[in-house]
């Protein structure tokens, strides 16, 4: 499978690693507009052909897929070109600027019957795919609440908001774990710039049943934080993605609400055992990802970390930036 | 002076004890409707008289003043009752169940000259003093945010949600170290038992000047976290009360935004220096409280922990209901 | 059973507490050759007979049993007049000053057929349980080391260096947990105050069959530690004290030493599993030592912390002290 | 400065990259006895001639230096070989397997004009710098101490004892910060593998003035510890190097002997202030290292990572390895 990475940046570099160890595959060009980052790729590897010419890549019957990592406004227009060419399509999150643009790129692809995919790395890492099968054993039970920081001091981006830049991680995961999409959102921030794009802002997703999902994201805070408690009515996970070796922990721990036919108060049953942290593999969740895409073209699957999830992400941060902007204002989903 | 404690139920007899080694004060009663109340009261204190009667408290006019740790929903007829028969009152926190009657305890406290002070004790702590110094001294600049996290596996209270509950603590410390009030109030929360009492809630009071404070507060949390960011643009300060001799850490840790008449774009210079935690004394807060009850009414001075921030929290908890059960409205204030 | 308290100092006032809600027990006497101390328990228990003639209560043909929490220069003195007045004898840690008292004691105790105990607390620990329950399961396999960090700034001793101090908690689970005693001591310490009393020092046992435990004594570290592991050839447990919630985790870590005929090296097969943190009861450790020894009197059993522990313990920290005194020799025992 | 690196296994890849990207300094060849080896610097560095043959390097006069990393086993002959044909010498630590050995190369290099390192990278930390400029300008006083835990579950070497693994990283920054050296060794440790080789071992280190330092290294360890106290009379210093921002927290922390002529006993000042973490450089200590070597051949200097040090820290691993095979008894250096 010959794989064009377009956009030689920040990311761009781990997708040509990846993209060149990926058995199967190899990087045929490389597109950047900037002669600069090529010279790069070519001092690494000179193998890779480069190019400032799009068309180049796409007239190219030889490309199968392109994978994009350039800024999100790009997204879009990239994306639609390389799949009205019959190339298959990697994003990277989020997705695009706008919901109705991934509506489009959707359109396409599946009128095309192309993979189109969001690079959403973190399903891939092996604290989030533990997480799955412990729900999915319905060990953890019904999940009930999910809550997560994801705080430190960190670069503020012109461009958008801090949740366009951090929530996509926690968003991903959350879509993954539920199994069901939000029916409602509502978030509120700040911003200490003078613009209108938050620094802090807090995030709410509602369910159905009354679950729901609470994101604190802040470039401002001292401390480095990235936490994520799941409560569900069995047991409960804790996962600290700063610790190394020790991510998850599961609680044995949680409460029972008992029938009280007789009297109108609520009995409420605690139980607490023990805490169990356990040994997660080493995988490197980038690898996965590219085998997912290459397994999802070639066998027409859907990979784990599809357009659903891409496009529901940028559902929720175009809906929570509605929302920010109009003081907290419920937006139904 | 003498003081007469109405309610020995869990907090009561930590009030027995304060006032008892009080320099210049003594627990003349303690009134509970319970007998068995008293008599673990006659157990430990056979001095100290005890009563079913409020009236006998009330109209001995040896009485200076009353302590009330009843629950909330009876403060309001308790205190006013106190006032009215010449009392100094210290209430319990929450003040009381709803604004209103807040506001008419004032003005009752206010027309007979009398002391109306409620027991948010967190505020006589040494971790949150030597905040409020280092607040005051300049050293932590304009405090843009505050972020704070209580959450535990709790006891699910019957008749309040979980802010009622658990956040009067946060949002005192925010009224003492913002030193002003919040002009909106937005919140969401969720109940797992079948009633209309959030035992997850998430709280945001808006301040001029793109101020926020956030509250995180739980009944169904695994880990127990009692944490609070105190963002400054100078230095940003931890406050992490689980811990036992190092509650605070001061970040010398920042942004400055920078002025870049030319172009339209946000030039942001951070800086990271130092951490320093500091010595924190020992003092037992309740006695403090106390102390600070007694000059309050010796010297017709406001406390620290006064009526104003007692109504101010029932204000924020009352808009903070209502905002939970219309999806998560803006309430002016 | 009628006890009598002997010193009421430190940790008398703990026995008290503890022998007057022991089902069973009263407390008859106490002792101290201070009024002052003695007045501190008339107001706390009026019930209870004081005394500075220790002849009083050994005449008494009601006391069964003395519990003695002097300094430990006194414990042999007292302890033998009690044993040969009839007592049974609770005695603090440690037993005495010298291995001989300590022998001469259990002499006594055994030709009158009476109770002779040691006040080792932490064996009756619900963490320290835990672990001897694990390791009786078989779950730990063999214990191969046990290393221990006690270090704190604490008070320095006048008479006695810090081994004699603080080791005597730390051996005693030692003896409890590896079930035989070492067979050799080897220590080392230090003196910043110019005296011979070290008050940092190191302790080694050895045990048949390349067992070791490793204890690290310090009155001058700046952080607060208590801290032992507990390396067995299954799994290994990590006991830190300072937790409040999570004082055992138990690592299902190690590795094999495996067969290898053929050359001359070793082949080693590493294991990394799951971590689990038991959940640990709440159960007071003085209280239930308290009904250890009331139980041991009654039925004649030997309790858990027993004086053949209590003794072992004297004859460590003796060799010890030698050893750093001839700058770490080995001491057979 | 050309220099070549004698050994392509573990290490050599470092100091390949590290000395090709130091100003003014060329790798001009790599020796390896296997092929397989010298085919990877090749795939890496195809401008880096290849060797099996060291004649090749050391008769070619525009080779200035040489790096072993090699073996401890083969350093001597090597060094030596190197040295005799005027090449200046880094060695990786430990620098030799016996102190004889680095005496004599020590001997060959001053004789020859000639400079000798010891490749003791952690001396180049940022950390460690900042412990030593602490030291320096006063602020922690005369060091009391030194208390030293690096454990883990590690792999077992074939050839030395857990001390020549892992303790003379520590024995070196030992070393730097104490500015002397220690006149006697004493340490025990065990073997579970049937050789003589300890897994586990103490080492203490005795200084005049009563200075210690205690060394606990062990291979078999469920928790991997990093850490290192330093007691000065002044401050305290914390040494965690598994922190990534937070390596040191410096304790305004300690206690004073106060003279007390009169009666025979200690008096002690207790004294609790603040705790600083100080922001640490991020610079790379390997290439610190490298500039430092390259700066003491050009001005015939001594690096902070001298033969001294090198030959010190053999020294005392010669004499460890003795005490532990004769009980832990002392031993003069």
């Amino acid at each position: 499978m010959n794989v064009a990475i377009i956009g030689y940046g920040y990311w761009g570099p781990n997708l040509v690693r990846n993209f060149m160890t990926a058995p199967g595959c190899q990087v045929s060009y490389v597109f950047d507009t900037s002669q600069k980052a090529l010279d790069k790729v070519t001092k690494s590897y000179p193998e890779i052909a480069i190019t400032q010419d799009l068309n180049e890549i796409l007239k190219d019957s030889a490309t199968d897929a392109v994978a994009i990592a350039t800024p999100v406004g790009t997204h879009f227009e990239l994306a639609k070109k390389a799949l009205e060419q019959g190339k298959h399509v990697l994003l990277e999150k989020p997705m695009t600027a706008k919901l109705s643009e991934a509506n489009e790129l959707i359109r396409i692809a599946d009128s095309l019957g192309l993979t189109l995919m969001v690079d959403h790395t973190y399903l891939y890492t092996e604290s989030v795919l533990k997480m799955q099968q412990l729900i999915e054993s319905g060990d953890i039970g019904n999940i009930q609440y999910i809550d997560s920081t994801r705080i430190n001091l960190g670069l503020f981006q012109r461009d958008v908001n801090v949740l366009w830049d951090l929530a996509p991680h926690d968003i991903s995961i959350c879509m993954y774990l539920m199994q069901e999409a939000p029916i409602g959102v509502q978030a509120t921030g700040v911003s200490h710039t003078g613009s209108t794009l938050a620094n802090i802002a807090y995030l709410n997703l509602f369910y159905p049943n009354n679950k729901i999902a609470h994101f604190n994201c802040s470039w401002v805070s001292p401390v480095k934080i990235r936490q994520m408690l799941i409560g569900g009515d069995k047991k409960m996970i804790l996962f600290n993605d700063l610790e190394t070796t020790e991510k998850l922990r599961i609680y044995d721990k949680g409460y029972s609400i008992l029938p009280d036919t007789d009297r109108e108060r609520i009995l409420i049953d605690y139980r607490i055992g023990d805490i169990t942290i356990p040994k997660i593999g080493q995988g490197e969740a980038l690898s996965a990802m590219v085998l997912d895409f290459k397994n999802a073209i070639e066998n027409k699957t859907s990979p784990r970390s599809n357009s659903y999830i891409g496009k529901e992400v940028v559902r929720i941060l175009e809906a929570a930036e509605k929302s920010i902007l109009n003081k907290g204002q419920y937006m139904e989903l």
